[in-house]
């Protein structure tokens, strides 16, 4: 599936047939038009970003006729916070990504989720690399086997999950519980794992149920976020096949 | 530093002085003469490998004097496993690479390998990745708080390693133990990942103490080489912090 789409036409098409729109982004030298506004209508309704650029952004597009406005286009339908939690959900885990950037970082993460049955990753809709291609790719196809949640407020998402039976466990690196103190079994949990440099936000890290770290035995503390999310999520699989004797 | 060392006096130096060479290219086109038989003769002294390519090979440096013949030199020293194994060893770990060839893949590796207190990576000189700039930016640092030891066999290192006191755990996806199931207190364990698609050699597996595999939730048995060491080095961490009560 395509990427970008180009140009008002084609823009205003998409956003009204409903297809799912990572960001679009408008040159600050285009006029106003009715379509343009029509576009920021419908972008606004539907939660979606868009941002007024330098018209430079666009010079990697120049042989296509952009006329000044590109939407980037998610190659997967995202799936509602609200219709997920719906559903009953029993000793489960969720995966909360706070502001990745690295698209192969994203992607390692989704296969990594998929493998231990995680049923679940939540984004926000900014600050935060979306489902693009090479995310798609480097996700070696798991992308098509776990619903991906995007949320315009991370902190309302904690929220929510909080009030439907889901414990959260932040990561951060100067916490003193281990990764490997808590009990996962038993309870459906969402791990927010934060972003490459900066760690999760403080705003989500007090909203948390339990922080864990992973503990370092060098001091070198720089595991790339998809290895720390494997240690993770895999020692909740470890508890919960050891305590129901699954092999 | 550099990572290529181009025409036949530069190659010749850089084999005289030491430096530490993965691999020398020779163009087939080239005609054999005294330095060009000093190169070749120094080379096989040194268990550096050299091939004969065709002259395309050569064409991204076309801008550079290679006259035929380059060296990709290693931005680190590699450690020799002798000398490794002749110091004490107690309780400690070891990472066997067999035939990983994805750059990224291996600098995530190492950034785990040491951030979990890894006593040092095995990698082969042949069918493999070196380590290349890439490697050293992937490992964000990492590469220097690590000894990479380079052999010319696996089977054979692995036959020493066994000889000194180590026992040798490889992963393979149809194993009958899980990673978890194995006591890594205690002991010297050298785990050997496999490359990304065919996994671990079958003489590797025949010539190992232990066949472990990480279980999979969801039937989707593709879990990244890098994050897959990530959980069978952090369980064996694990073991080790929880058994003597570290915090």
């Amino acid at each position: 599936m395509e990427d970008i789409i180009f140009g008002k036409n084609s823009v205003l098409e998409a956003l009204i047939s409903g297809r799912e729109i990572n960001k679009i982004l408008i040159s600050k030298n285009i006029h106003s038009d009715v379509k343009l506004n029509k576009i920021k209508e419908l972008a606004k309704e539907n939660g979606i970003i868009f941002q007024f650029v330098a018209k430079e952004k666009f010079i990697p597009y120049a042989e296509y006729n952009h006329q000044g406005i590109i939407a980037q286009v998610s190659p997967i339908n995202y799936t509602d916070l609200d219709e997920f939690l719906e559903k009953p959900h029993n000793n489960e885990s969720l995966i909360i990504l706070d502001g990745i950037e690295d698209s192969h970082n994203l992607g390692a993460i989704i296969r990594t989720a998929v493998c231990a049955g995680v049923s679940g990753i939540i984004i926000p809709s900014r600050r935060s690399v979306q489902i693009n291609s090479t995310v798609e790719k480097t996700s070696a196809g798991a992308i098509n086997h776990i619903p991906v949640i995007k949320v315009n407020s991370l902190s309302n998402a904690v929220e929510k999950l909080k009030n439907s039976d889901w414990w959260i466990i932040a990561t951060d690196a100067s916490a003193d519980d281990n990764y490997y103190d808590i009990n996962y079994d038993g309870m459906n949990s969402a791990i927010i794992m934060g972003a490459e440099h900066a760690g999760v936000s403080k705003s989500l890290l007090k909203a948390s149920d339990f922080i864990v770290k992973i503990p370092m035995l060098k001091d070198f503390n720089s595991l790339n976020v998809s290895n720390a999310l494997a240690v993770i999520i895999f020692e909740s699989v470890r508890q919960k096949l050891v305590k129901n004797k699954v092999k």
